[in-house]
């Protein structure tokens, strides 16, 4: 198997001090199992990159990135100093479009060790994935305003919703469920208030399941599916959902399960025609950087998802994955533990103890 | 005081079996404190009178409900036989949109005697509100298809905020953390992902606030505030949303404090110019409807806070909401109970128990 070529982005906050213990564990694995990984560090893609050029990025970063297979990102969002939608406008929203990750695909699994906000659930009793659609719907900056300060201004949002783009998440969503043993598959809608989009949404997953016959499906409103993942996580098994309904039950998944702080993601090009990227859940969290204190299990976790899809069924691959998720869970129950999880070590310290069992 | 008329719509399924209940309670109160109530029942607004008219509801519905001081609302919805968004459209939604009932308020409160889902919490933990945007923003039936039924479908749905649809529910839910001890508001966002409509709601809201300079507010990105409902409801006192993340975050905390079967609901027209109306949360429930096993509470709730809404400070009225939450509160903890709540009682026989403590 040929080199793969990584691009390390760390972007901001405490995306600078859990990538080098990212970094560590996929090291560690790469040198256990021969794993030909290559890195490439890149300075932009920051807040500080920003107030310099006024810009997240040079223009030609398309052109610097679309050769690599993955790229690795800690986290972007300085919010005193650029506004949220600039500086992810600016980066990981336009990696996801430009890059046509059109599958964000987020494991939520109750670990050992792991305390559970729900009272009476041990691990096993929540594993299923989110499948989250990447590039449309209503993540648009199309729209605007009229009768702009004025006491009839009106602000019109547009939603964006493609055949294309429904289809292929639902299409890989649909073939994820078929993979597993459960072979179940859970839409998330709103076609009861969402007129115009979610009612064809409904229409393609149903011309979709056609497809499948061996994919038992249901599909819930959003707001009762919310209810549902507190409720009855035990019964999941692929959830299938659009740009921001994915956003929303993928943050709430990772909670119930008591991980929302080491939760993983891919953003997917399942076509491997441009990168795919690979991130934590949790965002650049302002208030605790610069101590030293914030959990790496979500980055070193984000890179076990890469080997896997990095190695795309290579034996060699396969090990690497599992080593670093034996070693995650084996720290999580025996300790050292950061703060967030009731213990006193440092990201250091846990990242460390993580990629010394790899 | 002069009489209080309330239209009575029971509508579908469980609808029909928790109406009654709620009335049985209403009629208690009203006997034992002297509240001038008359009630009017109306066969329409449900899917048997759909299936027979082609419309839920007859033409003339606005003129014969625009006198009523609150419509007493079970529930809407039949989809095996009419879909959901035409049930819903056609009168819930109606209603909402043509009374400017534009106050959607949702306590979600862990009542005592109901087991709650999340760990270690108890009594008091939990109390706070959702007041969600009720007649704009997301929920819309303006867009369309494009290129239809071809591989270049493409399907937009407008959201639409205004500036007086904004700043009256900020100001009402202002208004409510201000009356409240900790005066704490808190506003849902996504600004980060849903680049127009909701970077203006974050600059409405923090315009209102030069209102309140008393009133301590922060705001969330809905995917995180929605993870902190399970992770931290105790930190809540007032949340305001737009009628999408409403929906969603008002199903999802009653769902946090065990109580997503027994929530109430009032759609309010503060201005008092047209009639508000008060349900339960939960819908028709096609599954249980027929077994007289639904739980009535939420129904039952749902007629307390109408009594609150309709006495507007009249002592007999705050008397009568009173009775009605101790008597749900006593029947939670003693039953009978239904078998949602781990009871053998149906639904009559909750509803009778609570209307004899009243
Ligand atoms: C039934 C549906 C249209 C409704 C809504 O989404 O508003 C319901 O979920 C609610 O919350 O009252
Ligand atoms: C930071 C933000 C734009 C992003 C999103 O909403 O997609 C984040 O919440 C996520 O889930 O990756």
């Amino acid at each position: 198997m040929s080199t793969h070529r990584i691009a390390v982005i760390a972007g901001d906050g405490i995306g600078k001090e859990v990538m080098p213990e990212g970094l560590r564990a996929l090291q560690a694995a790469a040198a256990r199992f021969g794993l030909p990984l290559e890195f490439t560090a890149f300075e932009w893609a920051n807040c500080d990159y920003y107030l310099q050029h006024g810009q997240m990025m040079p223009a030609d970063w398309f052109d610097q990135l679309k050769g690599f297979n993955a790229i690795y990102f800690g986290a972007v969002g300085w919010p005193d100093a650029v506004p949220d939608h600039i500086s992810l406008w600016g980066s990981l929203l336009k990696f996801r479009r430009e890059f046509d990750q059109y599958v964000n695909l987020r494991p939520v699994r109750l670990m050992p060790g792991v305390p559970c906000p729900l009272a009476n659930k041990k691990p096993g009793d929540i594993d299923f994935y989110v499948v989250r659609e990447n590039t449309e719907g209503e993540y648009s900056a199309v729209g605007g305003r009229l009768f702009e300060n004025t006491e009839r201004e009106t602000v019109l949002q547009e939603a964006v919703f493609t055949r294309k783009g429904v289809d292929r998440i639902l299409q890989f969503a649909f073939e994820l469920a078929q993979s597993r043993p459960k072979k179940h598959l859970t839409s998330a809608t709103k076609s009861n208030g969402i007129a115009i989009s979610m009612p064809y949404w409904d229409e393609r997953v149903k011309a979709m399941s056609a497809n499948y016959p061996d994919v038992r499906w249901d599909q819930y409103h959003v707001d009762i599916l919310a209810a549902r993942f507190v409720l009855s996580p035990e019964r999941f098994d692929v959830v299938v959902a659009s740009n921001l309904f994915g956003d929303i039950l993928s943050d709430l998944g990772p909670a119930c399960a008591g991980t929302i702080g080491i939760a993983p993601s891919a953003n997917l090009n399942p076509e491997r025609t441009l990168p795919s990227l690979f991130e934590p859940v949790h965002g650049s969290a302002p208030d605790i950087y610069g101590k030293n204190i914030a959990n790496p299990v979500a980055m070193i976790w984000s890179g076990a998802m890469m080997l896997d899809f990095l190695g795309n069924g290579d034996e060699r691959y396969a090990q690497g994955h599992d080593a670093i998720m034996r070693a995650i869970e084996t720290v999580l129950v025996q300790g050292p533990r950061t703060p967030d999880m009731g213990g006193t070590a440092s990201t250091t310290e846990m990242g460390t103890a993580i990629a010394a069992l790899v």
